[in-house]
């Protein structure tokens, strides 16, 4: 049985989507697609060789009979009201981060998929599929190092990943990232938000403050640091050690030849996120495609989207009263439970 | 389009290359199967759900119109006739090593292959798409150690592959995927072979000698030393170091989540060949299946078998003479140009 | 010429300097002890076989008139009051930490040297001795990294170091290194602390927090993070790495012997302080016999002293208010210019 | 008490050995020097403050009556004369390799030993001393990784030691540490001796064969390769592997700060051998001065260094024919046994 796959939103990240369904996963097709610029959508289905419809609206997309599940890549504003449509729609869908750019939003799609009685939202958090962050889950699991009490964590890119890259970005765009995983990695929640503004690096546009640290604390009192540096230079560098109650397990450096020349032993360290995370990607969509197609929803769920987006708002709170902001969450609805 | 494949040889490894093109590859799927056992070819078509007719010989599944290309699973005394048969039907043929159990029954192949005209053979050597050693090709291709002058690998498995390994199929049967990726990192052929038995370990059967080091020179005078250890224990380890005029190169440790723990800092050493290699397996039956459908053939040729071969015999032969024995190969036919 | 040391306090850390002294520098020789308990200096005095007198008290060592210079390691209370006495005799004095148990006493000692017109104060702070953190120290000089914006530094003991360790000596006994060494490496000045109480290791006395999560602040808006983890039961630890505006410096792992065995790759951690700065200790020692033997002061100050001691005071109060607080130091006296 | 030592030799190395014993070691002091060149000597006395007489020779120097020990770093030509006139003299001698240039000379230094009833003579090979070397031996003597089968060495300089070395001096002069470390290291001797030499590295000297690699054989079975490339441009470098029945354990790279810059993790290579093992001349010499004073000789004895000298020449005439060649040591007199 092949998924039969609607997509809205064509632009860059839409196009790889559509591609990896196309030419790397198994069992899923692309059938419908729509973009605010028709001709982009048109184009993508002239350039991968689709033999897919071209809608002219979002709605359109998740209403034809031939679509079985949606992806929705469109930009952040819109996500809210495709994934509100597909819910009413009955239809899975996949949104990439953010699943709604205020916390109300998302918590208008908890509701609605609530009501809606089924699990039909995933939302697009990919490092949980990374090779990495499994095995690092997995000691975790093994208990070797004991009780988890304090978190390190880094996240550097070498320039600011987009033109428009400003104000609380690091905070609302990038982070949002390492707020998803490590609840999954440590299976608890976080109460407290603060935000610490170092030196700033004078190698980026002066009007933003690069790097940050943000320090959360979860319900069982672990500590947990997160530097976001996104015009760090050197590479694109993700690093999460924990620290237990008996030793420390941190995620392995991404794989790289060896050299010894010029009086250094070195490495390389990868500079796009692309590198770091394709296989991430890969994975998440075939578990998706996988879970669809067996009526089932295991990824990152539409609670999830909303806890971050709360985590992400308390952070920006934090980040201006230069205080420590408490996350106040709701209890997790039985819905939810896995 | 879908390249329809024939499966001969429904074994272990016949049987993961089904999984494989079923459930993880695109572009492929096998629509016939035979093997010695016939109940286990019906057991597989069974078990994984194929869409396939079970034949009663290798050479029906050859011949079998709806058949676009083979592959050779079946135990090693037997490629020989099925690869022939599939060159004679003019169908391209993916074999699993050894291409065939004598130099003279290879070259045969790359006789037959030559006559026909057209490249149809590829010899299960996966390495050669395994990501590391390609980062290690590309390393040497920018040039920054200089010009190789000395290769030191090692091949070692926790405990004898199989069963009934014996005599000197560590030369024969193990080193063989060294033999072919050393020539492909190193764009140079071997001209003379020596082989020593160092102390034996007693942690196997005592009629083993266990380990090997078999010592390679190259047409430019690279001297290549490889490391056969089939019992070594601790773990599957595949090492390949290229020491140059200017540096060194190495194959990366795969990466491992890093644990401090009881007075250790320690990762993870694989034990199973299966999860070092697992994708270099897919990636090179994917790209064979592209490669196929494009009619096209890139991945190690007739006659690489057939030069491993060669050199594998030469390795048995300087095993028993204690002496360095030379490594005559004929020049390599145009028809074998890249 | 041989400076001739008189050494107060003969407990397990004076009776390992004044082995230092003999058997190991050059340089020097100890010509007169003290202890609190006299039958201890007298049984070093035996063991080590030192053709030196014992003296009924500190002050009598300091005016022994064969003695040139003083070593202070007895009971941290009783510090201020030899090291004032030694500074009114006009003679070098090495004094283990703490300076003395207060700001206020540290500030004494201070007052009391510039009055007396030369440096005559060297505070047992050995982590600038220490090779790695030279190497570190030289890698930020380089220039390589750019400037720092952020540290993150660990201090791990498998177990309190000490069977009195409570409340809060992991601030002032135990960090007080670090609160040195990082202005030393940064050549800058703390301006705010916080201290963080994660969830707590169960594995030890349940009256202790630990770990700490420390956070300084320096006048340049480096964000220093230190986490103090007395128990953590593995091994000594100590970890620091500079984030600077192009990339990050970390010190080195102790070189140790890289193992694989039983599926691990592995290299022992250090289990005691000693091995882990036992060379440090030494080359501090010469470096202070050299240094006062032609009449100059080269090492850790009064001045750091102090500063250490008032960093802790911030560290102290933080912990228990919950906030961040300021570390208020008046300037640096010309005095203490280097 | 102190050793009062005479040195022959006060060249470069000899010049550091007398800097090392009046300034960094305790328990000796040089009362008399000697060399070729008589400027020189009294030179080094004033440059270096010595309280020591200048002799016309090196024989005087010996029969000094206030001479206690001798140190002989002359020229290799002399060492067999000098050594064989502190025997006659009845004093302890530490002798820069080689002990003499010839096996022959070495065993006639042994025998005149053995005549004099005494342990006097210690070679100069200092990586018995190294802490790394050390730690290695530690690692085997726990049995962790089972009895040894293979070792795996690298000896590499960034460019030819000197500005005379040629010929087969890598194989007399600077293999000579691997000869003398691995025995010590695995208790065995040699058998049998090949040399190989791969495809020359065009960035040195024409005329030069570089690099060797060197394979022995113990009498345990052990397999040994060594390789020698004294112009691999990158570094000064020794590796040091050994493989076990269970497992495998190497020298550690020596500690380096580890930099994140530029889309590389890197640390620095040494560049020259002083870096690598200053500490261990330190040690070693101190160890002899402390043995020498308590009437004990510990280190590498003449027997060790006629053994080097045999395994030399077996490397050489290896070399030359291309063959296996035999090694063949009489019994070690139980004279020796340790």
């Amino acid at each position: 049985m092949t998924l039969k796959i609607g997509v809205i939103g064509t632009g860059a990240i839409g196009r790889e989507h559509i591609h990896r369904i196309t030419h790397t996963l198994k069992g899923a097709r692309v059938v419908a697609v729509n973009d605010f610029n028709p001709e982009q959508a048109h184009a993508v289905v002239d350039d991968l060789g689709l033999d897919a419809q071209v809608y002219a609206s979002g709605v359109e997309v998740i209403q034809a009979p031939n679509v079985d599940a949606l992806i929705v890549t469109s930009s952040g504003q819109t996500h809210e009201e495709f994934v509100l449509a597909a819910i009413d729609a009955g239809k899975p869908v996949f949104c990439e981060k953010p699943l709604a750019v205020t916390a109300e939003g998302c918590r208008r799609i908890v509701d609605a998929e609530m009501q809606a009685g089924r699990k039909l939202v995933q939302v697009g958090f990919m490092r949980r599929f990374d090779h990495s962050y499994r095995q690092l889950k997995q000691a975790l699991d093994t208990d070797t190092i004991g009780a988890p009490l304090i978190l390190n964590c880094v996240h550097r890119n070498p320039q600011s990943p987009s033109a428009d890259f400003s104000g609380d970005m690091a905070l609302t765009d990038s982070c949002v990232h390492e707020f998803d995983v490590l609840r999954w990695l440590l299976e608890d929640d976080y109460v407290s938000a603060q935000v610490i503004q170092p030196r700033k690096t004078r190698l980026c546009n002066e009007s933003l403050q690069d790097p940050h640290v943000i320090l959360l604390s979860t319900r069982a009192g672990i500590h947990i640091s997160i530097e976001s540096f996104v015009n760090c230079q050197y590479g694109y560098d993700i690093q999460c050690q924990v620290v237990g109650e008996r030793g420390t397990a941190s995620l392995p450096e991404p794989a790289s030849v060896s050299v010894r020349h010029a009086a250094k032993l070195s490495s390389d360290i990868l500079v796009s996120w692309k590198d770091r995370f394709m296989d991430a990607f890969d994975i998440e969509f075939q578990e998706w495609v996988d879970a669809t197609t067996q009526g089932q929803m295991n990824g990152p769920s539409a609670w999830d989207g909303y806890v971050v987006a709360v985590t992400s708002d308390a952070c920006v709170k934090a980040k201006h009263s230069g205080q420590i902001e408490p996350i106040e969450l709701p209890g997790r609805p039985a819905f939810y439970d896995r």
